[in-house]
Parts: structure tokens; sequence; C-alpha cells
């Protein structure tokens, strides 16, 4: 099949440091390539792939330091524009830029499957409601939720090459959080959570300039020995660091579409606490991968049952649930039914 | 002929106060409605038309304190998504939104004219030249100049009623700003310019968020009894200070694609002083409707020489070349070229 995926410009793909739709974007392009598709990658001119890469930009936008690399820059445009332009050369388009992309996919003549990456809200929910012709598939099913009437083309849970996380049997005893500094990710609770029980805490994380108000009032001050912000980590620094952590927190306060640090903190055989948002239940399998809770008084109880959880229950569960393959699988069938090619996937 | 009008949703067609091009897409709908034309107007659901009203959202998105006005926010994709979803309804769709709407233009197959309103830059050009779907208008010949490799239409100068401005042979000795307190529109020398003159001056402008600490260390502390900023004035007190003022500064520091105040300050007879830059030696007639100056010496001297300026012939100049009725006569002969009547325009 000829397929084209239109991943974003903001990071590389796959992303360097942080980048979760950048890092779906690269595994399921691999993957595909791997089983014989005919893969078009629009993304950063620095992607890595071994599908056919088309760029507008050698760069990706955060690195080049560009405003609104999420929002409507010109590069993205372009970007988005360009792909859009060249839909007969391809059985499918896969459009990883969902919402923005939905009104010019909406005229696309060739079938477009568009993967929701954010949370379905308020305001962007008429968009997906009136704006129907690209297929929608969603990254769980709590996900789809609050929008009955999308045109779903199903959901997809998201996947990586679990296989190639590193495992450790054995912990250092710090607790981590990785991912992003802000108050909708809810770090500070990871905070208030190590300080009642003394424990060491590693935040492996980035924070962004509209993050800043919030890492300098809630986060910086709070800084020590015991907890302690090492910035943002590369892939292997952050592997190493879950597979050595005795727990992996994610207080997220929004309805989280996926959690994908969580499939890779299992991966690692690092145990997860999450708050019960969004697609946290769909990911971690209580008292045997982690728990999800409610507020910071569960995470501190189920901190205190943390040891009779199995590392490597964790790993497996990743491995069977999460993979690559599995992913892949999903978005094949996908393609297959709206190219007409029936659902009789391999 | 049956014609989509999309404005920005940024302000109300016609706009309460600032708002350039939701003024110009007000004054060419109604004129086009007017001649016959069958008109639908795809704006924020307050706006005043004798068009069909399509809108996606009651209020302007400035009003209703949305972020990103001028971006992807959800509403402005929903509002471009639908109105392209709709395009089988015309013959011809009149696009002010690029170039954040050049992707899907690109794939409509009615065809589009879009009014660029902003400025051509080094990060827009590629889009500009290489998504080459929709037909692009320029609002002046200057606005042109760095991309010969565009779609082109043609050049059509903005026009507006100006015949219901008000015309004063007498002014009140003031210097007038109007317009947006920004780094971009150099008013710093327009109170450069009245501090060494010791001349009054009005700032009848808004500052938005991004300007605040512009306004805040360059305006700010610089406002007396002598030097005033009344705000963002709606359109009778603005017409009222235009009418009075003894001259209007200009002092536009970016290479501006066209300069509407301008037009508007000389059909109430104030004489404009401007510096060269972009469009405005287009606008100007230099010795006799004001002055296209280089910095603030040459304002200053222009000054001197300011009540040798007619004000009627200001006005003169004004309907002469930017009425609402040559603007629409030029949209309406690239309609007809598109749409295949002709050139033959009445």
């Amino acid at each position: 099949m000829k397929i084209a995926q239109i991943a974003p410009l903001a990071e590389r793909v796959p992303p360097k440091k942080y980048g979760g739709t950048e890092r779906v974007v690269s595994a399921l392009t691999e993957e595909l390539v791997k089983r014989g598709h005919e893969v078009t990658l629009f993304a950063s001119g620095d992607s890595q792939t071994s599908a056919k890469l088309e760029s507008v930009y050698p760069r990706a936008l955060r690195e080049a330091k560009v405003k609104d690399i999420y929002g409507t820059h010109d590069l993205t445009m372009l970007h988005m524009g360009l792909a859009y332009e060249l839909q007969d050369e391809f059985d499918i388009i896969h459009d990883h830029l969902a919402p923005l992309s939905l009104p010019v996919a909406n005229l696309a003549t060739t079938p477009v499957v568009a993967t929701m990456h954010g949370p379905f809200t308020s305001e962007n929910r008429k968009l997906f409601e009136m704006l129907r012709g690209a297929h929608i598939a969603t990254v769980s099913q709590s996900q789809l939720y609050p929008l009955p009437n999308i045109n779903h083309a199903g959901t997809v849970h998201h996947g990586l090459p679990m296989k190639s996380y590193p495992f450790s049997a054995e912990h250092e005893g710090y607790l981590l959080y990785v991912g992003r500094i802000s108050i909708e990710k809810g770090v500070h609770y990871a905070l208030d959570v190590a300080q009642v029980l003394d424990m060491r805490l590693i935040l492996a994380a980035k924070v962004e300039p509209s993050d800043y108000a919030y890492f300098r009032e809630y986060i910086e001050p709070r800084l020590s020995d015991r907890i302690r912000w090492v910035g943002e980590v590369d892939e292997a620094e952050r592997n190493r660091l879950m597979s050595k952590a005795r727990a992996f927190l994610h207080p997220v306060v929004f309805r989280e579409p996926f959690g994908l640090t969580l499939i890779e903190a299992m991966a690692c055989g690092c145990p997860v606490i999450a708050f019960n948002r969004g697609a946290i239940p769909e990911i971690i399998k209580t008292g045997v991968t982690g728990y999800v809770v409610e507020d910071v008084e569960g995470m501190i109880d189920a901190l205190s049952n943390i040891d009779s959880i199995d590392r490597a229950a964790c790993r497996a569960h990743a491995l069977e649930h999460f993979s690559v393959e599995k992913m892949t699988d999903g978005y094949e069938a996908i393609y297959k039914k709206l190219v007409g090619g029936g659902e009789d996937v391999t």
C-alpha cells in the first residue's frame, strides 16, 4: 500500500528527547516499511527513517526555536499543504496533525485517517463533528467518550518497540516523573508525595516557556538533594532512569488521551502509579503493573504496597498490549477497510 | 454571481473599533450585494451585513477573549473548514484568511481568490510559491515586490465608502496617530516628533497583550497633557479625531502592505505624513495630500510645510483612488476572469 504519514514538525521523527506523537509516528512508520508498504514520511528534515522522507525544513521547529511550533507556523502550513497536494500519489493518508488539518483533510479525495493525539474538548468537538471527511482514529476508548458523533475509524492504542527497552528486576529506590513540567500534568502532586514519605524523586522533564511561571512558583522552590530536577533527558538516559526507579508517578489532572511514558516505564519493569483520568485505567493493570489512584492520598497509600508489584509482570503487560506490532495491526486494518481491501487483516 | 466572502473571526464585520481586514470585507460585501450578486459572508455571528451571514460563533473572537485569535483557534478552523465544505454552492470563493487557508484553498475545486492582507515575508513566501491553487490578490504593487513567483490574480487597492467620512476644512492643531501601539508601527517616533516640536499628539490606539512590554517601556512614561493616549476608539470618534487633526502621523517601520488609516484620514481632509515603507508611496501624493518621508527628521521637516496642504485635495484624492466602488470593480474583474466570464467588466 502507498501510505503517507504526516508527522508534526515540532520535533524530529523520532524525537531526540520529548515528543510523544513523533515517537509513535516513527515506530509505526518503521514497522509499516518492514511489512513491505511504500511509506512516505512528511516530517522535519533531520528525521531518521527507512521510509521516503519529504521535508520542507531541515530541522525540527523546536530546535530551530521558532514561535508557535504547535500552531500555524508558516512552515507547518506548507508542510501540511504539500502533503495534501501530493494526495494522488497515495492510497491512504495517515495524518497526525488533527485538528489543525481537518479543513484540508475534509476536501481530500484520497482517504484520510487522522489520529487524534490530544484530548477532545468542548472547544474542538464541533470541528470533529462537522468536518467529517477524515476518518478519526482515537488512541484510547476513554478518549472517545465525550464525542459520540464523529466519523470514527476505530481505537488503536499507542505501541512502541517495547522489546528494545532495557529491563531491570532491581530498583534503586527513587520515585520518577518523566515528561513535561506543567500544571495539567500535576507535577506538584508528585512533590507532595515525595515530601510526605521523604522519598527521593527525580524529575526528568522539560519546561516550556508557557510553563515557566508554574515551574518558578510550584516546583523550583521545592527542589533539593532529595527532589532533583535533571531537565529534559534523551532516550538512553530516560530508559536508564525508568529501569532503576522504584515507581513511576503520573499525577495527571486532565483527561489524558493516552500515557506514553507509562507504557515505556512498564516495559523497563517500573511499576506505575497514576491518577484516574482519561485513558489511565486502560493502560495500568491495578495490583499487577501498578495502581490507578484518585489523589495524592491514594498515591501515598499505593506506595506502601509498591514492592508487591512484580517488575517482570510490568514488562510482560507492556509487551503484550502496547507493542508496535499490535498498533500497526490496528492501523493496517483501518487502512485496508478504507481503501476497499476488506477487513481481512493478516 | 454566487460569491462566498470568508472574513477573519477576530473582529466583527464591520469591526466595532480596530480591524482593517474586517472593514474592507464589509465594504466589499455590501457593494457586491448592491450590484446584485448573491453573497454569503462567513464571519462572526454579530456581523452586520445585507449578505447571507454564515457563522460558527455568535461573537467576534477578540470580544470573546479567546486566545490566539489570529491563529489556529478551533473556531477559526471550523469557520474555514465549513466555508470550504460548502464550495459547490459558490461560483467563486473570496478568502481573506491567507496564508492560514492556503492548504485547504489548494484542494478546492471552486475557484478561490485569496487577498493577502499581511506582508509577504521570507517565512511565508514559500507557502505562496508552492501552494498555488488559490489566486492571490495583492493590495498594493509594492506588496508584490519580493514575490515574483506566486499565482497572482492582480492588485486591488483597498477601498472604503469614502463619501460617508466627515470632512473638515479646519483643524484643531493636534497631531494624530490611529491604529495599534506596537514596535513595528513605530509609535515612539510619533512621540519623538511631538516632543521636538512641542505639539499636541493624540494616540487613538489599542494595545494587544503582546505589545504591553513595548507600551510600558516606550510609550506610557512619555504620556502627558500634550501627548495623550485615548485608547481604542469607535468609528465615529476616530472620524471626528481625523477630521480635526492638523496632520496624521504614520511612522511605520515594516513593509506595510497598505495603510487603511491613511485613506480614511485623507477622506476626512487630514494630511498624512508617513515613513517611506511598502505601499506608502502608492497612497500619499507627496506635496498634495501629505508627505512621504524617510525618518523622524523628515517628519519634523514635513510638519513645517503642513499648512500648505489643501485639506479638500486630500479628500478628493481619497474619493478618486480609494473608493469602495473602485475596489469592487477590481475584484469583480478578477472574479469574472476566474469563472470564465471573460475580462469585459462593466
